[in-house]
């Protein structure tokens, strides 16, 4: 299977993934289960689903036991989107080429479709999917983590008070290694913990390509916002600089962050070597978020 | 030991868990975490947590493992709070007789302070706490179900489309078992899953009985809204008539709403009576709700 039939593939999967573990619009209440669902659906890059079905491919998961990792991952992923789109955050008005949840129907559901989508992330990881108790459990602990005041949600806090202050590099990239690195490392993990438990060397070696892959789309996502237009990005572009937020393009410049996200990307590849050939799909995914252009 | 005694040791119990299950305000980043502590520690009735810790005592549950389920109610239980609190929904600015968080912070902090909590509630429940990986997947599946859009956020949706219009009692009721119901009834659940796993029946007269006291806290906290002032509440008293909120005193009037209050205390008796005396704290709390005065 060449890489872009098996991303094709995988897609679909994830695809029918969320459909099944997002409840229906026939479930009351309808309109916020409506709300989740335009927020959710048919759309995103899916770029964590992804990374967990690569891993999974070391491990020998199966495809039920990553579906439901990967849909809960994506859950967590769009609510802090549909969260950080609010007034109150980033106040942005388009997202994956529509109008945020909050312009397409108000605030106060946003708000609920964010907090709906975390807890029906967790009910993904518990439904009957295939995984044990065991990885049901380990699998809840580190997508809570991830999520969490440690994770994306400190990360975002660490963001808002960055605003029109001037990080450092290593400040940038802690800020970094939370809001965005911190749930791309729990996919790498998240999807290896779906088959048999890899050892402790194993699971080091994935946290530094999950490290490096993390910092790396970061890098690109700032390379993107002043080089890509919004049409491309399915986004607002050069919002960052127009909101004063400092980003590797605006500390290191535009040259050296495109040296760095190729060097990361180089990293990446490094850090699966252990693997061999059967880590093909993650370093294909590397490639993939070095070399995107939204 | 007395009922009250039998409180006040479970309230410190509760008391410790949540510090100890909240991030300290040494860990990174700081601000976020000052403002969780804010949120959560220092006021509440903790009926969620005294109702898990009575629900315990019938199945045997050790206090570790009470401790982290109360803790993770708690906080499931606070970050609804703190975003029902935001301009975008109920727009108050009292809770447990503070500044609500948006108010004391301000509402980018509010919005993260309650994604991370219910993050966090997730980590409580998958630390090493004395649960069984079977009970930590058991307990994160009813938490998760319950705060969802099934659940707590869903009774919030039908609250917010409800306003200035009359509902019908039946239409009332579905809102409430939603919106407050259903985590008291997980309240329940989870701290009887603590213990020897109780069988389909014991869990069935379980659901009745927090089926009664979910409702009547309901009933009571309406009544308290008209009866109570805001310095008794601890929250801003007459809100639900200022807001046009449809109540079970504004819909079947104050009499009718005290007598059906009793008869659900009644009713949540009755549901204890196959467990004989080893439920005395479920009904000694089931009084309390009846009876509260704030």
């Amino acid at each position: 299977m060449t890489f872009d039939q098996w991303m094709r593939a995988s897609l679909d999967r994830v695809e029918t993934a969320l459909e099944h573990y997002l409840p229906g619009t026939d479930v009351a209440p309808a309109k916020l289960h409506e709300a989740m669902r335009y927020a959710v659906l048919g759309g995103g890059k899916r770029v964590r689903p992804l990374l967990c079905h690569a891993a999974g491919e070391l491990t020998g998961a199966g495809s039920q036991q990553l579906e439901a990792a990967s849909a809960a991952l994506e859950m967590i992923h769009v609510y802090s989107l549909v969260h950080d789109d609010m007034p109150a955050m980033d106040d942005d008005a388009l997202r994956r080429g529509k109008p945020t949840v909050h312009v397409q129907y108000d605030e106060a559901t946003a708000l609920l479709v964010g907090d709906a989508l975390q807890s029906q992330a967790f009910v993904a990881l518990t439904a009957d999917n295939g995984l044990s108790v065991a990885q049901q459990a380990a699998l809840t602990r580190e997508l809570a983590l991830a999520s969490g005041s440690v994770g994306m949600a400190g990360g975002q806090a660490i963001d808002l008070e960055s605003v029109g202050r001037k990080l450092s590099r290593p400040e940038l990239e802690t800020m970094h290694r939370k809001k965005t690195g911190a749930l791309l490392r729990a996919s790498v993990r998240m999807g290896a913990l779906c088959g048999e438990a890899p050892d402790a060397a194993a699971m080091s070696a994935l946290d530094a390509y999950a490290a490096a892959v993390g910092l790396a789309f970061q890098v690109v996502d700032d390379i993107l916002d002043v080089t890509a237009d919004s049409a491309t990005l399915g986004k607002t572009a050069g919002k960052d600089a127009k909101d004063d937020k400092p980003t590797y393009v605006s500390i290191i410049g535009l040259d050296a962050s495109r040296e760095l996200a190729a060097q990361l990307g180089r990293d990446a590849h490094a850090a699966l070597a252990p693997f061999g050939p059967r880590a093909g799909r993650l370093g294909e995914l590397a490639d993939l978020v070095v070399n995107r252009v939204h």
